[in-house]
């Protein structure tokens, strides 16, 4: 099973999306890109680079005159400016220019920081991105957005710049933590609950085949997690209208995040979120009682958690920290609600009163 | 007088560039951008900021909810990452969000840092450059072309990110240090002889009344240049073919800089870099010799730099730092040539023995 989904910019053809199970034809869809690179520096992580970038070296062998890496220690710590500087520091060094190209071989971490260097180094060189875990693959490699995090501060600085390729090799699952692989799930369900009942209902009933990585399933949820991401971003590149509703699950997630201090992966703080979310469109009139619960269980099922200790982590507290997320609009939350499985909508009305019900049908 | 330019990017109008002779319509053109703001900060450095800054914030009052300013200490040593840091934090701490913007009122050090921090700050938010030096005015605030400098490093860290509005203030002129006028003038003569013979004619017989500021002398030099500079980065914004023309003396003159420490002004550099490409031009066939030494002595005219001194600059030295410029490409040099006065022309075949017989025309 292959795959290649076009993704466009401002109405032109940008770049695709290719999905393949080994590394054999990155070389092959790196020259239909129709660009030719005296240089290539493959960014990865220590622990990804232990299992992949000889292979993907390897792969890219006849691209570039020249091909050197750079391997930064694996962890959400790593994704700072400093880091940044580090990489900038080494391509000069390597005596990059602006026909060059860097190569994202890794998960979030790598992609966003990748990102963000060929967005600024020498005002923008090309990049691809070679996504390793579900959460990559499904939502970061997606739509341009890169950046890394600033002093305490997440993804304060970034870019929006759009890679020449995503190449993705899905047997790479294989060796995905389980935990990691969970969370990308939390994202998962998230695209099927803002834009496709039928998808839901597909991870519902494909469940063990999914959890077992079955080719054939895994290769179904990648593919059209790509295509919901990848039209939202068509539509909305630069996130002014319906790319928020993406934000589904996060506006409450983000905060619960920051205030596990990051003990949390992303896409449990998602599935929390998520449900916080589910539970005000019900209380909304949007959702009934059993699409809640319907709801609630599908993260539990993938082994997502769906509420957080109370002794640990406060309703006000929660709230405070959700309000000064950065996604606030003149001192407005931007929510997103579900007025149905399948379909999210923007709401801008939502009082702390109603806020504080979400938040505490998650603390248990 | 004054008048109103309009750059198109990607074929799309994208912002204009106004020549006034105060700041009296500055909310009014804001305004014309059709965004609004909740909270601005302006910034400017210490030389800038103790003349103008008060009367921007004064001419911005109902622009915004919120003005703030941040004000770095004037010089190049100022343009790196770090002060774009301390910018980053200072907005983070004022709550700056998406929806807010930023105005860079000083030259280029300001103009570059603070489209850097605008394009990266939340993966970019508005800005508007309003530039008080004759070289910013003319060249730097026009094109998109935003960076700082990395470690020893020159512009190796930037974007091209566009303006929402470029506002020139002329009388602000007057208050400018001689030295820097006379180095706008670099970049000023350049543009005639790259794209308009008329107009280097004009700076040729009108040059005491640009010299003594005469508003109508002025007026024409600030909207010519604007007009080539703007033409050639509309064509060619991401500098993959035309906008290298803008580059004309800049190929050794960057050189000189370098190794001068940049004890010399850009504008000086441009000059006697100008001064190597015409005698280079001459060389090939393409000038005249009295072309030649009429471009020589409208520089010196204009009290700029026609040579260095010999005993301080080798010409090896010269030849290798040009070489190391980061727009080589794949180790060819992309030299730029008069073809007559008024049209400039792309060279990839020049030899180290020429790029030599040109910096010796230099060295006296």
């Amino acid at each position: 099973m292959n795959d290649i989904l076009e993704i466009k910019y401002d109405g032109r053809p940008c770049y695709n999306i290719v999905l393949e199970n080994d590394f054999s034809r990155l070389a092959y869809f790196l020259d239909k890109t129709g660009k030719k690179y005296q240089r290539i520096c493959i960014v990865s992580d220590t622990n990804v680079a232990a299992l992949y970038i000889d292979d993907v070296h390897e792969a890219l062998r006849d691209c570039a005159g020249e091909i050197t890496q750079f391997v930064f220690q694996a962890g959400e710590a790593s994704k700072n400016l400093n880091v940044v500087e580090d990489l900038y520091e080494n391509l000069i060094k390597a005596h990059f220019d602006r026909k060059d190209l860097l190569v994202a071989l890794g998960g979030g971490v790598v992609g966003d920081l990748t990102g963000f260097a060929a967005a600024t180094y020498l005002r923008g060189i090309d990049f691809i991105q070679m996504p390793t875990s579900l959460l990559s693959m499904v939502d970061s490699s997606i739509g341009g957005k890169t950046g890394v995090d600033f002093r305490a501060f997440k993804n304060m600085v970034g870019a929006f710049y759009m890679p020449r390729l995503v190449y993705m090799n899905l047997s790479v699952l294989k060796s995905l933590p389980a935990e990691q692989f969970r969370s990308g799930m939390g994202e998962v369900i998230k695209h099927g609950l803002i834009a496709d009942r039928d998808y839901f209902d597909f991870l519902i009933r494909d469940r063990e085949k999914i959890c077992a990585f079955d080719p054939e399933a895994i290769f179904h949820v990648v593919k059209r997690s790509c295509e919901i991401k990848g039209a939202v971003v068509e539509e909305d590149p630069k996130e002014q209208g319906i790319r928020a509703t993406l934000n589904f699950g996060h506006t409450i997630g983000h905060a619960v995040e920051k205030l596990s201090k990051f003990s949390l992966f992303h896409g449990q703080c998602v599935a929390v979120g998520s449900v916080a979310a589910s539970y005000l469109s019900m209380k909304k009139g949007y959702l009934s009682e059993d699409d809640y619960k319907q709801i609630r269980k599908t993260f539990e099922d993938y082994g997502l958690p769906v509420s957080v200790d109370s002794s640990r982590y406060q309703a006000a507290e929660i709230l405070k920290t959700t309000k000064s997320d950065k996604k606030m609009q003149a001192g407005r939350i931007k929510f997103i609600l579900l007025e149905q499985i399948g379909k999210a909508v923007i709401n801008t009305s939502l009082t702390d009163t109603d806020l504080l019900e979400g938040i505490n049908e998650i603390l248990r």
